[in-house]
């Protein structure tokens, strides 16, 4: 059965839709035929802006169904949103599960009509990255399974991969994501650096700060050549919120879910948020420590796992070239290429570029959520204001000075050892 | 009447095409009807290397009819091409017209089954610009009349007048020109920097030069920016062949046509391949002086033109910008870029990185109609191959400094100096 129409599912509504459904109900229970369907556990947990998230529990097996809606769900009908962006997170999703398996929840089922995916449930004790990050737990493995995840799905889907044929095609099919992307240069690229009805911050503490960054021409100047890369070159195909929310993971295993802001767009913009929340998450240890733990040792882990993150992807992005070098990737060929000394002035000038870009990006991701209008719970989190703005105003500074001159930095020790300084 | 199936028509279908087709029929005789188009005056007058164009006068009126074939014209069957470019061309051709009527040809009629457009026929004294320049004939209203196609193409095409949405919508339209695309890839950002078996050159003379150019690992990782941002960049709807074989003149006339090649691009690939084909011309002139006739002045003026038409088109180009910065465009918005200072301070960045792209894509230009694949007119027409091959040096050799040390200039003044030193 398929349904002809979109219908917002709830728990109960859900169950009919999976015992219709075989791709589903096969993993629940025993044949598929829905006869051993009778004791689903469905709950809903959906902790994100924007859909609906169903964990799902049968005799033999379990899975997640997420339901994207024609509005901003924490906003409710007042904010309509195009519920195609099911579609572009499955795609995107199947397309980084085919480059980087092991890191990216198996999609089980997809239904454009209903903007409904079936996919793992990535179980216990599997949580969101960001709220490890609170609660002050290492995760040995993060930078060098994230840095998989990134230089796979980066490099696989960019011309150093593919041909313009392939890569046009995709860029063009993406291009309908725009209802997406537009959110992202409002909020990311334009409101914090104006006055809007949506920006917010930790008020009278960054009062003045929130007004510097609009006040800015040196920032506005840097954002503009940021905005303009982000909605004009299409290097890749990005997951387009790849903050720590967006990432679950266990002590062995990361997984990366919610691809739906996915575009071809600069790599940078994907590594930047990746980089620049763990620098947020930095800058809150402060706001967690306590007179059992300091948290400086956990500081510590997080400025190793930055530096890690960064070289490690730089290393395998390069490794990965290096292996394709002689393949169908249409950007440097090698019959131009064809000598070691040229192709690592060529890669050393690449990755340089895309530090620069990661940086850039991420400061903006920084500044967002500090004085924009979605703000992250490692701030959030910390209840005494003067203390959370303390944190901020430290994390927003870093932030302006990492936009300005991001140039001047050559290598990720450089940032991780600025960060530490500021925060002393 | 309209043909189901694509058709190669001849100077005789011709005749049967038009009388069947009202949009044409009522441009040369009376009622549109047929009946008085007995006497119609046909020749085929394609002189490019891809296409059919055929020149076509009645009674009451002429048109011109250009006809892609599903091949390279003047290569024949056995270099397949996609006659789709014709659709492109024509969209384009619209968009440009809508923009810029004043130097663009009407078109009448697209028939995309036979890959056909009817056109404003460009009577005499119009003739290809390239040719006047190897004539000597000075066209003073050129540079105002180019700066005012390319400003106003690239300006309302972009995302300072355009919403995101209408952005992505048309960049994903044009993404299925590729087949051009990859055309240009090869003959201005690949061939000339590897062996293939199309790249020639004025041999002997040139030999050194043209292997100097396969060794040099500066021009290779400059190429590589180059061809990475014409892949990924998408800026503005370009033309994507604007050289002066492209343009038809006479002393008031300007008109831009053939623009096959029309993507989203970098919007410095058109101002470069037009600048950088008056600079050939430039370097050109010594082969066609004469002892009546030394070229020295038809070198002012084509120096002359030159700045005019990049400094008249960074001042149309601001005052556009300055006149729509309250519109819908999106890259800018006016609540940040509120006070004169900053939007300054944006415009000069902006049209400084435009400056140094222009240059570089010019150089790449030039670079490639010397030891790639297309020669120009202005150096083949020069019969005596030493002539030639000093000729061709010197603008290889100022291609080169261009694209290396593009950066350098800050001026439009200052690379026409450079290019007055080196041919003296
Ligand atoms: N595959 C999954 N397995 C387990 N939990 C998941 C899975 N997908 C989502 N969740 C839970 O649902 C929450 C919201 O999912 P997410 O995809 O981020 O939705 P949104 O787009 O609304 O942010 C996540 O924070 C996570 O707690
Ligand atoms: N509208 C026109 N009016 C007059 N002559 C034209 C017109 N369009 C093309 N031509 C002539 O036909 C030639 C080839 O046209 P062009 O569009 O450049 O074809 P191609 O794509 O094959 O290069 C031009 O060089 C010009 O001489
Ligand atoms: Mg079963
Ligand atoms: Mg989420
Ligand atoms: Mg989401
Ligand atoms: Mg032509
Ligand atoms: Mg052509």
């Amino acid at each position: 059965m398929a349904y002809s129409e979109f219908r917002a599912l709830n728990e109960e509504s859900l169950v009919e839709y999976i015992k219709a459904t075989p791709a589903l109900a096969s993993k629940l229970g025993n044949g598929g035929d829905g006869d051993d369907l009778g004791d689903l556990k469905i709950k809903e947990v959906g902790d994100g802006n924007l859909n609906f998230v169903y964990i799902v529990v049968g005799s033999r097996g379990s899975l997640v169904i997420k339901q994207a809606l024609p509005y901003v769900r924490c906003i409710g009908e007042s904010w309509p949103m195009t519920k195609e962006r099911a579609y572009f997170e499955a795609t995107a999703l199947k397309e980084e599960f085919h480059w980087c398996p092991a890191h990216v929840p198996e999609i089980y089922h997809f239904d454009r009509t209903m903007s409904l995916i079936g996919m793992r449930y990535l179980e216990p004790p599997h949580i969101i990255l960001r709220k490890g990050l609170i609660a002050g737990t290492e995760y040995p493995l993060l930078a060098q399974h994230m840095s998989d995840f990134m230089s796979r799905t980066l490099f696989f889907t960019s011309l150093l991969y593919r041909s313009t044929t392939e890569h046009k095609r995709a860029i063009a099919e993406f291009c309908s994501n725009v209802e997406m992307c537009r959110l992202t240069e409002q909020v990311v690229f334009s409101d914090p650096y104006k006055i809007s009805q949506f920006n917010r911050w930790t008020t009278p503490y960054l009062d003045a700060d929130a007004e510097a960054v609009r006040e800015d021409n040196d920032l506005k100047l840097e954002i503009a050549e940021l905005k303009a890369k982000f909605c004009e070159r299409a290097q890749a195909l990005l997951h387009g919120d790849l903050h720590t929310g967006s990432v679950m993971v266990t002590s062995d295993s990361t997984q990366v879910i919610d691809p739906e802001f996915a575009f071809y767009g600069p790599m940078g913009f994907d590594i930047g948020a990746f980089l620049a929340n763990l620098i947020l998450a930095f800058f809150a240890q402060n706001g967690h420590s306590n007179g059992e733990d300091d948290r400086k040792e956990f500081k510590q882990y997080i400025s190793q796992t930055i530096e890690d993150t960064w070289n490690l992807f730089e290393k395998k992005f390069v490794a990965l070239w290096d292996e394709h070098k002689d393949g169908s990737g249409e950007a440097y060929l090698p019959g131009i290429y064809n000598n070691p000394e040229v192709l690592q002035l060529a890669q050393k000038k690449y990755m340089v570029d895309l530090f620069h870009d990661s940086l850039g990006f991420g400061a903006a991701k920084m500044i967002r959520r500090i004085v924009g209008v979605a703000h992250v719970e490692d701030f959030e989190s910390i209840s005494d204001p003067s203390k959370r703005a303390a944190c901020e105003k430290k994390a927003l500074d870093f932030a302006k000075l990492l936009l300005k001159n991001r140039r001047s930095f050559v290598r990720i020790g450089g940032v991780v050892t600025a960060m530490q300084q500021l925060e002393k």
